[in-house]
């Protein structure tokens, strides 16, 4: 099994999918091959690369951070608090500081926080498949790329390391930044505005903005993710589409609903039987969930 | 000479600090060494990679285009209208396109039109002497990117072919996107909105988004480059600041007010002086300006 490149991927339909795919637009002799500039592959994260329940790890984050702040507030007052609480927990825990500030609390956190359920740092809770697959996919010449509805910064803090992406490729929602001199020299503040909320069809057009190209590779794990898998579907290359199911309440969780924003699945399991895009389901596919720990 | 890389450079100050760096952080035993990771440079487009006089090739392709549709607009007129006029020519000439209508609208004007004083087609009005910089940085271990006040999708249009650079890594104004099912598929729209003016302090908050990281060489010619230039000079990393002055009445133009900003280089040409940044003279630095025409 030296020569397996996905070791954590059991023999099933979903990993033939993805290495006949790769094997077939990397082949030059091939009628699907894709010249290597073309191989752009986009990734949603929450759910899709990592662990997204009980919560999202930047909304533990978030909590974790007000309660440092001086401003605890717990799960239940947020849910009865609705968007407006939820836009007050955002600018305390995530605006009034540089940059460079937010990113080194962001760093703390993720060090010395646990997940509730394995007591794994954070980034250990990354799918080990899927580091595999990105893995893959780098040697094979592919650019891969993170589309999320979590934040841009929050995410570069752990995401450029534990998936081996540079910076600019990991792309989410994003609040205000102003420019301005501090007493150190130029800063950048974050400011409670939010840009852009990464989620549905913003997918598609962020992924324009910020790629210019359109991916052959897309996977997700939501109906969010349903636009930005449209959008790499129709690329006028061979396409895969990959849509993780969550099947695995022994290993991981069984859900079929985003824990947050409350999107479902409904509609891209329809679409996912319906074009056969390849769906993942975590119980039958994977022998491995999370990374061995060190 | 076939060793020179930068051969339409005189053998001037500019030549010398501009090789001089690229020696410095590229050789891992110098103190100055910047690992490959973070060799980032950016660039301002207009004025600084290519001419931008008599009027920005944007606007050129506007009123070239607001004919082709059926509703001309003269300059004095624009002028005469102000921010409105200019608002309703962008929206005329840039929304309620497919992005792939659009781009395909930029290739056409690109490869017919002439630029009024010297009859170039406008890629063919870019500056030879920066062509060959953003050579030497590429074979140097730097990603160069661009960050311009002029349109996203016009500048992808031709500046990945003619600088060599993958559409991610060149940024400038940007409307809104809507991602809709159009009849072969889905379909991106350009538009009326205005979403982010790539001037000014925005220019160091793009860098942040679309980058995550601080360049270490920048490069300008208007007072809307400094907060770019300004933010690149405060690495922590050894780094180069390059500001374009426009001296050559002969071969290029000379002057030092943006065309239709007006933003001047008055506040950039004190700062350039007090902090000793590279002042690339046109007419005494270099000794070709355009590049041969095959």
């Amino acid at each position: 099994m030296g020569n397996d490149q996905l070791p954590s991927w059991r023999n099933t339909h979903a990993k033939h999918a993805v290495t006949e795919f790769v094997a077939a637009v990397t082949d030059p002799g091939s009628a699907d091959f894709v010249a290597e500039a073309d191989r752009i592959a986009v990734f949603d994260n929450d759910g899709t690369l990592w662990t997204e329940l009980p919560m999202y790890a930047q909304l533990a984050f978030a909590l974790d951070r007000a309660a440092e702040l001086g401003h605890p507030v717990s799960l239940d007052e947020l849910h009865a608090g609705g968007m407006p609480a939820l836009v007050d927990l955002v600018t305390l825990t995530h605006a009034g500081v540089t940059t460079a500030e937010f990113d080194a609390a962001c760093r703390r956190w993720l060090a010395s926080a646990r997940h509730p359920r394995t007591g794994r740092p954070y980034p250990a809770m990354v799918y080990q498949p899927m580091l595999e697959l990105l893995a893959l996919l780098d040697r094979s010449g592919f650019s891969c790329w993170i589309f999320s509805g979590g934040g841009t910064d929050f995410m570069r803090a752990f995401a450029s390391e534990v998936y081996g992406l540079p910076p600019h490729r990991i792309i989410g929602s994003v609040g205000g930044i102003e420019f301005r001199a501090g007493p150190g020299g130029p800063e950048l503040v974050k400011t409670a505005a939010i840009q852009v909320i990464n989620d549905g069809p913003q997918k598609p057009a962020s992924i324009h903005a910020h790629i210019g190209q359109r991916p052959i590779l897309a996977a997700g794990n939501t109906d969010g993710d349903l636009p930005m898998l449209d959008w790499a579907s129709a690329s006028p290359h061979r396409t895969l589409q990959l849509v993780v199911r969550h099947t695995d309440a022994e290993r991981e969780y069984a859900y079929d609903r985003d824990p947050i924003l409350g999107s479902g699945t409904g509609q891209l399991d329809a679409i996912a039987a319906a074009h056969e895009w390849t769906v993942i389901d975590m119980a039958a596919d994977w022998s491995a969930v999370y990374p061995a720990l060190s």
